[in-house]
């Protein structure tokens, strides 16, 4: 049975990859006293004293909302929020089962940003902190930065750092194995939406100089005036300092590394062979922008994709257990640029790279504890945390 | 110890009387690409095509929003979102535990009536109903309405229907065991916020004719001036047809029943005594309207409270759980009077009641079967089924 299939008839059978579970059963009357009236009024007091004592008597210190309006659902595109939904379990799933975080899906009926700001800020009482996910671009952005300044949780696009996250993490070891210097590697960031961006801005935190981000217009270069916005316009004064203008055939020429968070079979193996001991990061799901075989032929020293089916798989779910699990433990207020950084290097370290591997497997058990311990390490000293 | 020092060690020793439970343990990567990515993308497809196909493939048929604003929180009044959140968890503790009903709590962080219609909608597509808990009369009333009229899942106020509902349950015992006539019987309501005037829609649309509901002002008439609200005025049009006027001491004369709904210690011995085989149900909580020994030495008849240390507990716990899994499991759009009367004839007829024992006690195993059997019953006929 083919795994369309099979995934449908298994949906069909559970109805809800997750459900509630419940932590004190009710037994007898004394139970009820304890967990309902009349004794629950005494923790309720004490919030109402302290609004931070909710994390000492409530759910909210482990439990995150995974935030969507099915605006952007894996390649799926924009299918509103009902059937944006088994995404959100699924990711409600492995937030429980690979960090034990208590994560709910809420599928939010609207795609105006006001109102999707509105209503995030007003169920989060509730909450510990914000998984925004499958939100499109540019208005991704605009709704994290917003929710980011108004909320005193942590406020994640998981879309962007989660893969940011990812890729710098397998990148690392990428150069590693190639031996090439951080400061002079050549990257060309393919795609400039949710992912693109937030890639090139963690890859400049980390040390890297000479980025070029391509669109559909072509490389993105200060000044550019067709098919820009805001963030487009803010990030082409970090990147293509060279002021490099044309397609990704022309830019390629000569890069170490090519990133592709865009659209399948746009990579050609003659690009390939035009690059400088080529890293392919081919991130396109589920048809990557150029397939393994192809780049091998044009040369690549490293190949990956973000399919589970190849080596090499970089998926932002190596990322966003261990890093909320990491924010959540230490009361972070928000996720640094260091949190990532240090959540990407742990997890580089947990392997000895070659070619054929440069990053762990994503559901390897090491993976979540690694993560978590170095994300709520990093996020000491930086006056970020809740008392 | 006592019970609150109890409640708020086991309050912090738990942090959360719910978590999320995984229904789907993924083990490894076919696991993984049947509840996420590739498979996933199969049932997002199939309810893109049609919304409806999310109660096939996801939780929604079987999940619940228990949503407050905190402005009425037990007897602690205003207290707000974040010190709602020990009693919400406690309720859908009881959803899951006693109905199997995947309730989570959303503790709206605003108190703007507009803002929580707007929230509540956005939120409903994950959800297959609306508990709303614990908001303020009369804003309770109108957000209910609008979201009754606005949203295709059922909503219901609990503090309202869930309390007419037990209180008619016990009612019905009540009466039969004093050989009370129904449509003679003469009803006086102590309070004027949610439970009172869903009351007395209740018992009104089951046959009592003659019910007078008392607010600060006295007894509540058509066309009074005083202390009304624009509920109050229209409960005043099918209420008090006798037109009688003046405090719960001269109204109680001759009633055949006291319901409490408002506040400690308003009724005495002397008042009881004025009343035909008086049937008090005094509960307000934790303090009744009148201590059971003193209604008893008023002459009383039947005595019910709200407290669990007192036989005849009248308690909402007893309705909700069964009348949404019912609701749930027939996929109805509303929760209707029938439903509710459905469910308090269920429950009346869980025992063979004596003036001691009107009313089953709130754990019993036999509540939930009966209860949402009744309410499934109800449901049909009444052009007011999903598909």
């Amino acid at each position: 049975m083919d795994i369309n299939k099979k995934a449908l008839l298994e949906h069909e059978r559970l109805k809800g990859k997750i459900g509630i579970n419940v932590k004190f059963p009710v037994k007898n009357s004394l139970d009820l006293a304890i967990a309902y009236t009349p004794g629950v009024a005494e923790p309720c007091r004490e919030i109402a004293r302290d609004r931070n004592l909710a994390y000492k008597y409530t759910m909210k210190g482990n439990s995150i909302a995974v935030v969507t309006d099915g605006s952007r659902v894996l390649g799926l595109g924009n299918i509103g929020a009902e059937a944006a939904l088994p995404v959100m379990e699924g990711k409600c799933l492995l937030f429980k089962q690979l960090a034990n975080i208590d994560a709910f899906p809420i599928c939010i009926g609207t795609q105006d940003p006001e109102a999707i700001i509105e209503t995030v800020k007003n169920i989060s009482p509730v909450f510990g902190g914000i998984n925004l996910e499958d939100i499109e671009a540019p208005k991704c952005f605009y709704i994290e930065e917003r929710l980011k300044k108004e909320l005193d949780i942590p406020v994640v696009h998981d879309d962007q750092h989660g893969t940011a996250t990812a890729v710098l993490a397998g990148l690392i070891n990428a150069l590693k194995v190639t031996k090439k210097r951080i400061e002079e590697t050549k990257v060309v960031i393919n795609g400039a939406g949710a992912a693109g961006i937030a890639t090139a801005n963690l890859l400049l935190k980390y040390g890297i100089r000479n980025i070029t981000i391509i669109d559909s217009s072509g490389a993105i270069y200060k000044g550019r005036k067709e098919g820009m916005n805001s963030y487009k316009e803010e990030i082409s004064k970090k990147t293509n300092t060279c002021m490099e203008k044309g397609s990704l055939a022309e830019i390629i020429k000569g890069k170490d590394v090519f990133i592709g968070l865009s659209a399948p079979k746009v990579l050609s193996t003659a690009m390939v062979r035009t690059m400088n001991k080529p890293i392919i990061f081919a991130l396109a799901n589920p048809i990557p922008e150029i397939m393994p075989e192809d780049a091998k032929k044009g040369g690549a020293l490293v190949i990956a994709t973000g399919r589970s089916d190849y080596p090499n798989q970089i998926n932002n779910s190596l990322c966003f257990p261990g890093i909320f699990r990491g924010t959540l433990d230490s009361r972070a207020k928000k996720i640094t640029d260091e949190m990532k950084i240090a959540a990407a290097e742990a997890i580089a370290s947990l392997i000895k790279p070659t070619r054929e591997r440069i990053i762990v497997g994503n559901l390897d058990k090491k993976v979540v504890p690694a993560v978590s311990k170095a994300v709520y390490k990093a996020s000491f000293g930086q006056n970020n945390r809740n008392q």
